[in-house]
């Protein structure tokens, strides 16, 4: 996992699981947001911060592959990368790992757009979180 | 369920369950939600009345007691009634019941208020909703 | 919409949407899951036939692009057609569009494969669910 | 709070919120969970344990009462205590706390029954687990 520079852990919730006894597969898409909001965190973002920047981009696309599933109470870890940096648009990888049988569960990612919501329509990504990200990714933006 | 004048008939989704294989209790207030929208429909509100009265009540308590299970696919009935009418509060009831089972699943309530919300406070509810929930109800209203 | 042979339609409801008042991206996995079970009904299967083609199936793969927000009450109809039809997996599409603003909100696709369960392997998909699939489908499979 | 012994805290996500931009109120019962959660580690059960007990116990009553909102990325507390303690039921109740207003967001309570789910009938909650909440709650729980 080190080309996903930030991870974060939690337990899957009763909530979580569906009448298979696993997580529901729409499900992992709230695990990769924590993945998303966890790399904020870690790029120093305040939580007003995160805040703006959250309610301010759209997702575009979404996409998930399955490879294992994760029961109630399982370990769960996300991974997560910025793998692409446009103008207005930006792409996060995530990887779920079920840590408690050390099995990769799934990996996705989600592109975002910076909108300005009243006009609905794409305006630039602020600077400065442009170059926070570039600074933290560093050549793997690039690779 | 005579008591009960509204009534609205959906099936259990995968989405609805958890790791037990029934309906996730709190997804009960999901069901209990769309018998209320059912109820307004009957009193013949549009949907941008129903989007307004939605916008602008809030949930200032809710109650479930769980009598009998749900799975995917089973056919379930909300049955709902208004059950106090205040200045700016009204309690709605409800009856969940299996039709696939033929079972009593729960019962519940929520007690909305409707609010200004720029200001956070309550307000009179609107007096013409008021007036064809009263007429609708009629002598259950006052019992 | 012709080449998507089954459509549902429904409101959206408040536990749907997120902070940014619109359909919250992963709901809109719960709404391809309504056009699937309606397809299924469409095939003729029983409720009991749909809980056991539900069960025996998981979710390898799900993708959604993302073209127009839905707001509380919307009226949304989803589209499905079944594009791929393998030994064990099937790759089912849809289309959301909103009725209420007349807009395409989103396409998408979730690869399902017919596993056992226990054993955890997948195996054929039932040879008379996939004939009632392809009788129905008919040249759009196999164009 | 130092009548609820544990606690735990987290962040609101986007997922949690609805359309009037704070936490949907059925989503309260999904934080409930996680200071059960957080009650049965503090209690020093481990995974497995969580896994049995949550599995073989299920909510028979619900209740909120919702005293403030939270928004996006706010972050909440959940203090836990358990109140009641039968033969074979237990009430656990929650106080959620928004920390970044500083403000009491809501009080509940969810009843749990310990069941046989293959015979769908009550049964004693295992010996050990009862001595530990009594042990740990002491005579809070006889008050």
């Amino acid at each position: 996992m080190h080309d996903y520079p930030v991870s974060t852990t939690f337990r899957v919730e009763y909530g979580d699981t569906d009448g298979q006894g696993r997580v529901f597969f729409a499900n992992y898409f709230l695990f990769f947001d924590r993945g998303r909001f966890a790399y904020w965190e870690r790029l120093g973002l305040s939580a007003e911060d995160i805040r703006r920047i959250e309610h301010d981009c759209v997702v575009v696309e979404a996409h998930c592959t399955y490879r294992a599933p994760a029961a109630f109470y399982d370990l769960v870890s996300v991974h997560t990368r910025v793998a692409n940096l446009g103008r207005s648009s930006f792409r996060v990888e995530y990887v779920a790992v079920n840590d408690s049988t050390n099995t990769p569960m799934a990996e996705g990612y989600t592109v975002l757009v910076h909108v300005d919501v009243a006009r609905n329509t794409s305006v630039p990504l602020p600077v400065e979180l442009k170059a926070r990200i570039q600074a933290f990714e560093g050549h793997r933006l690039n690779d």
